[in-house]
């Protein structure tokens, strides 16, 4: 695993971590002021630029308080030299009930990454669930 | 714009050419043999491996045949330098009816791309629609 890899990976585990603390200022933390969300729900063309993606936080992180599950099942980082770099995860998330009636099910997730001085950002963020016809 | 989002906009603009002529050597030309797709239908853990992303195609393309719509209203590629780069875009994709009575609805489009001996491909794509709940 090279440099980029290992802190883009530090980037999305201390990520991953804030959302399981319910610690919204950790959730934004790595995140770029230009960030471009695809979410779940609508907005259909993302929440763009960081206050908005923070906006979207609070009712998913008090869904989660309430005992909803976030837990990354499987994390790819393709990062090494540049300045740009992706990864892709899936990770099991519902309410406990919802998992057990549907143990496979999965949401993908997607991150575009930037270096800014330094430093690895979130710059894009694109969330879903599979959907029929 | 830099040499490498030039490129990356001709690939992405060859892959849309082919899916709009229904021509499938074109749609998988410019992927890697690794691609993973996180598509709108299942399998929940995306369709793995060249072969299993020109199976989702026959379908599609017939789709479009028949006279649904696919076509990019908004195409941001982020690259410079290195071997890694994303992309994001929003499509208009339905039949002329639904897009009629949905005209803001959107799919939205993830990919992240690899150079390969000099040459950028597709090694993951995201597409996705919103969902309520």
């Amino acid at each position: 695993m090279n440099d980029d890899e290992l802190e883009i990976r530090e980037l999305i585990d201390g990520w991953l971590r804030a959302i399981r603390a319910h610690d919204l200022e950790g959730v934004v933390a790595g995140h770029s002021d230009d960030i471009v969300m695809f979410d779940v729900p609508p907005p259909e063309d993302g929440a763009r630029g960081i206050d908005a993606y923070s906006a979207t936080w609070p009712p998913f992180l008090e869904w989660l308080a309430s005992g909803a599950v976030f837990d990354a099942v499987a994390v790819e980082v393709f990062a090494g030299g540049g300045d740009f770099a992706y990864a892709h995860a899936l990770l099991r998330c519902g309410t406990p009930e919802r998992l057990a009636a549907e143990p496979d099910r999965r949401l993908r997730l997607t991150l575009g990454l930037r270096r800014e001085d330094g430093r690895w950002l979130v710059a894009h963020e694109h969330h879903s669930f599979t959907a029929q016809g």
